[in-house]
């Protein structure tokens, strides 16, 4: 079952501050730096004007495919009613074959590529790209397809929390050789305020529940068909239930160390 | 310091083997199977005849980025002489923006892009697809840039053996949530066999050691310019100091799952 996932984050500490909080970043040596090159964008603080190009975006949203990210570009474009056609957006980090960009209106609409050390690479240029651009108020959408947990396919899933293969919900990342743990809470206002979107909408069955990230598609996920497997159909059941019993509704790759990161 | 770094396998048990080995698959339901699709190749063993595309496969080499593996797959096409234009060859994967995938002549180039889950896709698929294939006497490479320890810019690293954040040259995979280590050996024969090559080459400064696989770009590898950065330059420094002890001698962030699906 292929599922849309929607992941949602608001950068700041509080659900009720995060309307005027400016984009933070927790590193000191960032504002002693005469310049810096955000490598994986194919930007840099001296060869492009940051907040001339990014200062008035709201909304970031960022998916795995570069093909999907700009369809979704171009759905906003048309959505918006914004002047120009929507064929012509043109990808801000052509420079590179890393990541694409698209900015539309107060959309930022950005590729990851799979898995979570992907997505982290292209979140801490994220991150200093909004702290460089001095922006405001912004809310981080994850959007994507994933692998559905108990329910019908094509059944949205707004996260609740993310949660690691043991179905808590933390992120371990690994700071010069030793483990940290991280938390990996998600905004519930926003995600209240999107369930009652859907339902408004009507046309899309919408859940909240938790989302599984876990690290490989194969043996990470339960699936037969990979090049290895080592379990028996009845223990990917077992591992599904425990799943579901847990809260969990749908799995894909990326969801801890955005919500971990994103906070 | 960004370094090319190559690491090396050949599917088979011991090296004097490899030279008649088919690929081998570890999984009892792939026979079993009607169709397989290898959805992230947009391949399948129904609407390709992957025994004709494929079966003369000798060497695979993979690398992150897409445009680099079609400047390599065109470099092999001029190296090997070969009919036609560089310039002309089709991705074959160009059903999807996953992975691109190139052939010239004996030769696979292939792009997964970065970090150890989006190659371990890549790897379960192109293992599937060598069996598939038929193929025998198969050499991968991974060519990539990777950050050099104490080593001049431009120094080559044929990879020993892939370590983790802690020096063990071991890969953690999760199997229905539950940690599993296993081996990263790489053949030894054809690291010597390279490593001779590039002494013949003169041009190419050339070394074997450790390579460490991190899951992280900034804090995983001790970058002090990522959006998050708890740590000082010295502990920085003492953590890459510790590494070079261990045989270290370039970070990149592929090379444990590699070495591990690749046996």
């Amino acid at each position: 079952m292929a599922l849309p996932v929607i992941l949602l984050n608001c950068i700041g500490n509080e659900h009720k501050d995060y309307i005027k909080q400016q984009v933070q970043v927790k590193n000191p040596y960032l504002d002693t730096m005469e310049e810096d090159i955000l490598y994986h964008f194919s930007l840099s603080t001296k060869t492009h004007n940051l907040p001339e190009m990014f200062g008035d975006t709201k909304f970031v949203c960022v998916g795995g495919s570069a093909n999907r990210m700009r369809a979704f570009a171009q759905f906003m474009h048309h959505e918006m009613k914004l002047t120009g056609t929507p064929e012509d957006i043109r990808d801000i980090c052509e420079g590179t074959d890393r990541y694409c960009m698209y900015k539309v209106g107060p959309v930022l609409s950005i590729s990851h590529g799979m898995g979570v050390p992907s997505i982290s690479i292209m979140l801490h240029e994220l991150i200093k790209l909004l702290h460089h651009a001095q922006c405001r108020d912004v809310v981080l959408f994850r959007l994507g397809t994933s692998g559905g947990v108990g329910l019908a396919p094509g059944t949205v899933v707004i996260t609740d929390k993310a949660v690691d293969y043991s179905f808590r919900p933390r992120f371990e990342q690994v700071v010069l050789g030793k483990v940290i743990t991280r938390s990996t809470e998600l905004d519930e206002g926003v995600a209240k305020e999107l369930l009652q979107c859907s339902n408004e909408l009507q046309n899309f069955p919408t859940v909240i529940g938790n989302t599984m990230c876990t690290h490989d598609f194969y043996e990470g996920q339960g699936r037969l068909d990979g090049a290895l497997c080592s379990f028996s159909h009845e223990e990917k059941l077992e591992y599904l239930r425990k799943a579901y019993e847990a809260g969990v509704r749908n799995i894909e790759m990326e969801s801890t160390v955005f919500a971990s990161m994103c906070r």
